[in-house]
């Protein structure tokens, strides 16, 4: 290939050590089809413990005290509504606890509700009856997807009744010349992405827990995800949904139409709104064709400023083929080594890494524009060492060093996590003061004494999203306490966003007022109430 | 050039006669920048007809008896707020017939209004104190911003008090690594992606106003444009907005984040809804690198079914770069030939044409994929033949094809115009079967005396967005009468959007029910009436 040619005389032209790149030339059609990054809730949940009740963890929230209590007569009006046997776990006139549990609790461990009525309503009809039940009664109910948030936001806090998407999972229609594709809310992610695969079309988004989520729920909380980068947001690509209000009624904008320019559009009330206005049943989304290659390359940088520079760069040279450019911090990585035992890509340890990754058409000019940039940040000394994926393994291998912080993390104990947007300049910046702000306060070492084992940041740098993760031995109320709300007011300061993809759910919502002026908040209050007049939908959460 | 050689050698090999392309090894860096393809009010008003007024070409819409009228003491208050004397042009305690016409009427000539007054104020604080005080008044509002709109909804009907953002003009800031604009809405689009071109980016939206329209106006309205396909839709390239409700309430919500997961996402009710909760003040968005290379190539097209098999091609081979894919039939291309003068860029005639668009980052990719596309479609027979631009000039010249349409028809006489979504397989029929229901009622024909001289169809295949236009030597209510409410419910049958990106104005607000249930109008109003319960916000239109 006369680009690895190039690539070559380039290196020996600049006086970085010369990175071990491994050039290749080809990929298998559509690789993200076969890479396995789902996670489930039992490889990061040690058995050794009880979770915590949300309602011990948070004793200022109490249960509101006009919300019905669940009767007997509810719970025979649920199961002849849904008929089958298996739509209604039933806690009420029962004894289901072992059966209630995964639904009462989150895959961290760490929020737990007392539900004793999980339903499992078979299609948007039934929904419908037992939202305008619930509100009837005022008994308040917590919408839940694949219970993959991160915030809590999908378990309930009392005894709220859990309406579990699972068995609303029809794939409806693909039109393959729109690529627009129609689905129920309870589709898993990895599903659909496997069904357009077929069709040789995309999911426009991609995250680590796409083997258990549902669509529902990635709408429902605009997941942003790990190529958000190339494929934009969920604003942009639901074309249309249905979802039911509390009253029961049924809102149908389930468009195809890629444009639509009649009305308000109200479908984007639903998206990010983490079921506190309504339940999304179903979405239309329009999907991209899937790529034919993609490529990933991984590398070592010695500074924050280098990093940005990489950034730049990629943006520039890839354009309209980069398709993720992650960051990942120095501890981060000897983390998810020190945890999988796995051999460092590179071999000599540099303060930051980024993964950057590119999908497009041609494969050939994918591989050159990749080469150039590669040429480029090295020959410039931008990057200092790299590598490239050169086969499905490698593909694979590299984006577990990214992927693989979360459960390496949840390994070691227990862990601070904060999903922050802020501006790229100031993005890493926030790491260090806050692992600056913990060792001043004597919380950080290497011993058992310390409570605070890393501080580590890695995220979506395309997005300007930073993951802060606090990792400590054992969750400590001092260390809580050093950290919010100090963290909050750091990023009010620069305009950022306390919750960058995550949502609020009970974890913040009581700092919304950090990223959301008085304004916001009191016309938000005012759409929750109109909607939702008896605050029946998710309640304790959100706004 | 290799790609040539192949080419020729695989056009030997087919039974199509030879397409005459001239392949174009590059172009300058930003060739949008310089293609004008505004047009001016003046180019297409004709000075010899007295536009009728819109109140009585809709007799039965009435001026609200709950509005307040205009006093000198109303004005005395808008001079002293408000300052400059070119901030007020009063036609309540003086003569301003003449200066108060170019804000009554619009640049198609077809509605007119009855303002006696024009503020333009200068900041968001002044647009505050204006509407807080028409509020209070009841006194009805228009915002209007480059007035380029096609359903009559920056116009007043009655009289109205025009808010003109014309003089909130400025871009706030740039940058250049995430990418991100922020400026004022009165902020000509032109303008906007000019100096985005000097920063190597591009305003991810086109369109034929773009030198008159503001871009406040194109989110207000939700414009779609040209290159849809490729930068998306504004709801998901917005990232925040400015605006102010009728109580004069700032929304402030001018976030620079691309990922901002707090709280329901209210900015995006401002965009679409053609000020009718709100006057938009400022937006922030997201704006991709400028593509170093544009192509396009024109085609000749036998059936409308080669045409879709071109378009699913194009989809496939052109994937990242396709920016573009326009369809134009025949007559529409006969029509800009007789108008313009100008020779056709296609030897034969053909019953339909498309243009296709490429915009990437590097052109001799660009053009093998191009020219692997071109080969492919022309071997397989799917076009009948093509050029493809050789220079700037060329691609200026090919893109007055689809462009000149609007104008052309505009020298014909009147139009009926209908903007529509429908899905892609039915798109062009409703063309067919409007002319023979036109040409059955014996409306159409070649000499004067028929009132239908064509009945033609363009527009955003890639979107599948149709432009279906009816010309006619004058308007006609029997011809009308003969379209409409037929289009409607024909568009309706096929699940279809009224309007795809016009908007509804006061044009199309009757006919939501085509495109809208009873369950989303009722919701519709049921926030209109949240936001502005006196009904000030450009009253007569939308919902």
């Amino acid at each position: 290939m006369s680009g690895a040619r190039n690539l070559t005389a380039a290196l020996r032209r600049t006086r970085v050590p010369r990175p071990r790149i491994v050039l290749r030339p080809n990929l298998p059609q559509s690789p993200c089809a076969t890479v396995v990054r789902s996670f489930s809730a039992s490889s990061t949940r040690p058995a050794d413990k009880q979770i915590k009740y949300t309602s011990d963890a948070y004793p200022h929230v109490k249960r509101d005290p006009n919300f019905g209590e669940l009767t007997a007569d509810d719970v025979s009006f649920f199961k002849e509504l849904l008929g089958s046997q298996s739509a209604v776990v039933d806690g009420v006139t029962a004894d289901a606890t072992d059966d209630l549990e995964p639904f009462n609790s989150d895959w961290m461990r760490k929020y737990r509700g007392h539900t004793r009525l999980v339903l499992k309503p078979q299609n948007t009809e039934e929904v419908s009856k037992v939202l305008k039940y619930c509100n009837g009664r005022k008994l308040a109910v917590v919408p839940q997807g694949g219970n993959t948030g991160l915030v809590g936001g999908s378990v309930p806090v009392f005894d709220e009744i859990v309406i579990n998407t699972s068995r609303m999972n029809k794939i409806h229609s693909f039109d393959e010349a729109s690529g627009v594709l129609v689905a129920d809310a309870g589709v898993i992610l990895e599903v659909a992405d496997q069904y357009l695969a077929e069709r040789n079309h995309l999911f426009p988004l991609d995250l680590g827990a796409k083997g258990s989520c549902h669509i529902g729920g990635n709408v429902s909380t605009n997941a942003g995800g790990l190529r958000l980068l190339r494929y934009g947001s969920l604003h942009g690509s639901v074309l249309g949904l249905e979802a039911v209000l509390p009253d029961g009624t049924i809102v149908d904008s389930l468009s195809t139409l890629r444009k639509n320019n009649t009305g308000y559009d109200l479908k984007q009330l639903f998206i990010g709104s983490e079921g506190t206005i309504g339940l999304v049943t179903a979405i239309s989304i329009q999907c991209p064709p899937r790529p034919k290659a993609v490529n990933v390359a991984y590398f070592g940088v010695e500074s924050y400023e280098q990093l940005q520079r990489a950034f730049l760069e990629a943006k520039g040279q890839l354009s309209e083929i980069l398709s993720a450019f992650e960051l990942m911090d120095g501890r981060s990585q000897s983390l998810v080594r020190e945890s999988t035992g796995n051999k460092h890509p590179l071999e000599g340890e540099y303060p930051f890494y980024c993964l950057v990754e590119t999908s497009g058409s041609n494969a050939e000019h994918d591989m050159e524009k990749l080469e150039s940039f590669l040429e480029h940040v090295m020959s410039e000394g931008i990057v200092a060492d790299g590598v490239l994926a050169q086969d499905e393994t490698q593909f694979q291998s590299l984006w577990r060093w990214r992927e693989g912080i979360t459960e390496s993390l949840s390994h070691l104990g227990g862990t601070y996590k904060y999903d922050v947007s802020i501006p790229l300049p100031e993005l890493y910046q926030l790491v260090e003061d806050c692992k600056q702000r913990l060792t001043e306060k004597g919380f950080v070492g290497d011993d058992d004494s310390f409570p605070v084992r890393a501080v580590v940041g890695y995220g979506h740098m395309g997005d300007s999203n930073l993951h802060l993760n606090v990792s400590v031995r054992q969750y400590n109320k001092d260390v809580e306490k050093a950290i919010e709300p100090w963290v909050y007011e750091w990023i009010q300061k620069r305009q950022g966003s306390i919750s960058a993809e995550h949502g609020l759910g009970i974890a913040k919502r009581e700092y919304i007022g950090y990223s959301q002026n008085e304004t916001m908040v009191n016309l938000m209050k005012q759409l929750k109430t109109l909607y939702d007049p008896n605050g029946i939908m998710n309640p304790y959460k959100y706004i």
